[in-house]
């Protein structure tokens, strides 16, 4: 597993772009015996294994790397300036295939097994699209699991919780529409640096009043972009930014509201305001009766101590949320380590931690047999 | 003429009140052969005395005081606590009779003379009541001047200037609804006070953004009231304040503007806002003729230097406006000496000039004639 | 208890002033055997009842009215205009009563039951009152247990959680100082309104930018007040609010955020701000054994589903929180019913809720023996 | 002069790279007879004609042209994409050429004409260049003049006004640091776009309270330039704008207050924030005498009517001001001729109206004169 993992990390693919992964994993899997599916969002591999009768469970490890130039000076390290593996998915890769590997050899399990190799979970959604284009349809499953690492939680450990674990992540776009004039005669225009500044504080508004305190939201305006000279005042303002929550009704209600904030501000200030969603995931929300059985199998690992069920939920996103959208099942973290700051996932120095990949194979080759054995018995 | 302006000092009486002052300058002009007209506006005083054949021109002179206790521990200091004639309306009566008195004695002059005591120019708009009961409908005037004591500007000084001399003046409430609950459920409500930040902020950029940098313009909000407990959200928040500007469709545009922001920032952050005007007077307009024979009549008394003809406007407010709009004239300016601050008018250590009521009173004998003897060459 | 809790509520009284309630407590129990302790924040009552060896409870109910004038119109309604037990004291008071005399007639426990009444949990902060003058000093315990009556949780129901339950509260006044002038002149002064604008809408990133948004955490300014006129821009800005959240260290980090913000904005603004923080009380943090005691000793009244053992914190405050600083203990809620909007707590309309009178008794009874009991052991 | 002038319009040359339009007047100058002096600002080219004894006048002509694409299609259409003479400075070389050229021929005056041709008018500051690098010390003057073409204004018409007629410019940058972080955990860093947005709030103040109404002043912030994804919230932002006003002081006052405000402001929300002045033009302030001798001989070309003396001072800003902090002179305006908008100066669509050379011209001939007769005199 260790070559594998270091073999993936030298060589890594960019989203929708994973092709010598996909194929070696595809090679691999049709070696030991899954019925291999290919093709599904571009470089989705699906390796299906069946002993006996039973149910279906499924294994997800995402496969793309980041449009980041590596840092460390490691013999692995990636070949290709401007692209790494900075989140581990060559790990999530190697240890899946590893329980694919002892599936295989054992098939000590009743009901198929069914690991999903998915590309394209950094911001572009292959998930949706393997869903999209009939992951669940041809494929079906029971229950769907997926597993992160993460740098700062001890080797050995595992975290997860039941409920959202993930939050819901919608990027927009603003664009606030003034009329450009020169700098020295703001009154032949409409300022929409001024607008964008007065929309930027009415949004804070929504987090700081409008949503109940104990419930999480994130309204963060990340780029601002305006103008190109001293002298001119330009005619428009492009905002871009993210809003985060775990509960989906908050979400719509989120995204209503910046909606009307944009719209009444601008309006007031002479202008107008368009707010586009570029891009959204849902929130990760694990089922209750699946974190169980994650749980129980990971304290088997590793005992009482190294299981948090009730780890705090992360703000970050996830793809993985569209397949919990149709299917229940559960998403939860394992102990990359916890190391200095600059082992942090998208960090130019992050590498996954190889230490693990044995206690991660392990995980769902457990989690197989248990959620077959649970779900046939 | 000093001791009838410390009596009327003495007495002050706020707006529409002036009785006393107003009776007792219906019994002079009287007594010198003026016919008299009262009742206008409550207490208002006109009279007219016509000698030969000619125009008519008015001299108005206002009359009321102010609900401030006064300071000063002179001899003639206000009888009444919290009234005092803090804007030097007092001596402005008494330069008025001193130059009828004069006309009535000499009747050198050809035409007629409107001596016009005007009640309640202190916000409330005593002018205006005037001629909406027909005071230059029933007592016609071929134009209007009036004069105001200006403490900072020398004794023996006039300054006037063609056009604009003074400002409108719109008070405007704003109540914003929002909608109260408890302090810590913010989100059960909408808070008026947030709101009312984003407003008064919004507002700011109206004068910064919106107006011809060139011209003036001021939009202060002066008071805000909202909530009484630090546990408790109101229901409303409060706002009031003052438009001011020269020019009258800039007048109209900052009107609208305000309603506008208002209008979209509340919607924006869930509330809304209602725009009260509750009070407007428009600028003091001089026209260019008058403004030319004053400045002439002043030049005589006190030569070219004592006579500033290009005087800049003053942002402050006078009902005289409402004369001006309906008939040419000018207002202007008498220096009333430059003292120290505690001399400003509206201050309670203010106190009139005794020194300048001959001036005064020379200066509207002059006008007189001489506009009468213009009109009728 | 009806009749005693009837006969409360229609005598109620302000903080501190509990003299009749005090007495009546008084009076009962030491006609029932306590021990009975008086004077502690002027009004305060403890019983102290001993039965064999064994450690010291200590069970808190408070006394206080509110200033707000009685809507209902039943028998017992308030007979004083201005006074009512809108936040349902009278009932904490007649349960903890019902107790006492149960405990003192059975005597069926082993050590030590102190009942506390304490004055003025509104705002007042009585419970510090009590501590500071030597409450556990003289009267020392084990632990410490209080009770709330909830409007909205079902008649039969209890709630609770380990950790924090309710939020900590400090309330702040903001002093801005600007310089006053008239209206029309804004540069000879500094407008403490368009400063108090810019703070408001500063103090908003403290929530929705500085705070880890899974933290609850509530900064309401609510209330504002400055100036008088329409026309004069007021020498300074008064603000008041709350900030609440559930974490000391939080609690900390956020009181200096809000000097922080208001130092910086009212600098860059030309002015001066002053934050006082007037009051404040910690929050309410249930110790993880005495919430589970107490969470079992609910169930076997009610049952398993009667019982929430995981209610999620509650963002008001409680000065019962001085007393969980000190000793471990346990605050929870007995549901009062769920009826309208009306009933809610500090509402003209409510009422405590006779119906569970018996139930709240039995409550203290029982977890008074089972802690006895435990400890014991 | 129409074939010269178009000529340059066909060869734009940028700040400081006039090189053909310099040596085209230098040898055009030498032929006439005038003593030419090159190399001051690079570009620069000043000829001096001297007939009989008297003082010395400047005249001076800017000869830079700007980064814009031509959108005319006419036949002198610049040769160069992206540079054009937008703002007619090839008409105000051919102006005082053909002034020259008369002057020589003619050689009707006592004293000496010293023709000024400036590189870099357009932001780069040439005049202050020539300045620092000895102009008026090598080649004194008595005083100076300059002239602008005005769309807007008919052909045959003079603008100019005593005093300030072009406003003062102050470029400056603002950089906010805050510290970057994940859009999700804005806890983690300080949000330096939320601290911009609350900066150009606190700016728009200085306007709308700080400056007298009756003073022009502008400041906008005409760029604003933050972040580059839609989850990572930025380390800081960068902003830029002008300052503009017609006063000395104001101007001083103005720099200073937008230091406090971003300075107060970025401290209060944990940032900081660096204010850069990057480039600065003083105002063009025409004194009384020479702008009273400008006038006089513009009335003398075009008669009364054809001359504003008192024109409304223009919100833009021209290094020529360099040259008047130095000496007496003036600026004025000649009618371009009132066209459509897209004949405004900096316009793609713009061009210099040849209808008012021979006008141009006669007025630079006529004002040496007069302004040599009226000194030798």
């Amino acid at each position: 597993m260790v070559a594998l993992r270091r073999d993936i990390h030298a060589h890594p693919e960019l989203a929708y772009e994973e092709r010598r992964t996909s194929a070696l994993i595809a090679e691999r899997l049709r070696a030991w015996g899954f019925e291999v599916d290919v093709g599904l969002a571009k470089t989705g591999v699906v390796g299906s294994l069946t002993s006996g009768n039973g149910p279906t469970v499924g294994l997800r490890a995402d496969m793309d790397a980041l449009p980041i130039s590596e840092a460390g000076e490691f013999d692995h390290r990636s070949r290709f300036d401007g692209k790494m593996h900075a989140c581990g998915h060559d790990g999530h890769v190697a240890m899946l295939l590893g329980a694919a590997r002892y599936l295989a050899a054992t098939r000590d399990f009743q009901g198929t097994v069914r690991c999903i190799f998915q590309p394209a979970e950094e911001a572009a959604g292959g998930a949706k699209v393997m869903l999209d284009e009939g992951l669940f349809d041809r494929l079906p499953v029971d229950a769907v699991f997926g597993m992160h690492n993460w740098p700062g939680l001890a080797v050995g450990r595992f975290a997860l919780c039941p409920g959202p674990i993930m939050a819901s992540l919608d990027c927009f776009d603003i664009r606030i529409e003034g009329h450009g004039t020169h700098g020295a005669l703001p009154h032949h225009g409409i300022d929409p640096i001024a607008v964008a500044a007065a929309v930027i504080q009415a949004l804070q508004t929504i987090v700081s009043r409008n949503v109940d305190p104990r419930r999480a939201a994130v309204i963060s305006v990340t780029k601002i972009h305006a103008g190109n000279a001293h002298n001119v005042i330009p005619d428009h303002a492009m905002l871009g930014g993210g809003i985060r929550c775990f509960d989906p009704p908050l979400r719509t209600y989120l995204k209503t509201r910046v909606e009307e904030v944009v719209a009444g501000v601008t309006a007031g200030l002479g202008a107008r305001g368009r707010v586009s969603f570029i891009a959204g995931f849902p929130a990760v929300i694990n089922d209750v009766r699946s974190s169980e059985l994650a749980a129980r199998v990971a304290r088997e690992l590793v005992g009482d101590e190294g299981v948090d069920t009730a780890t705090e939920p992360v703000l970050g996103s996830e793809d993985f949320s569209y397949m919990l959208e149709r299917k229940p099942g559960c998403f939860l973290f394992i102990g990359n380590g916890a190391g200095p700051a600059s082992c942090t996932i998208h960090n130019p120095g992050y590498d996954f931690n190889d230490e693990i990949l044995p206690l991660g194979a392990s995980f769902w080759v457990r989690l197989a047999q248990a959620f077959l054995q649970q779900r046939s018995a």
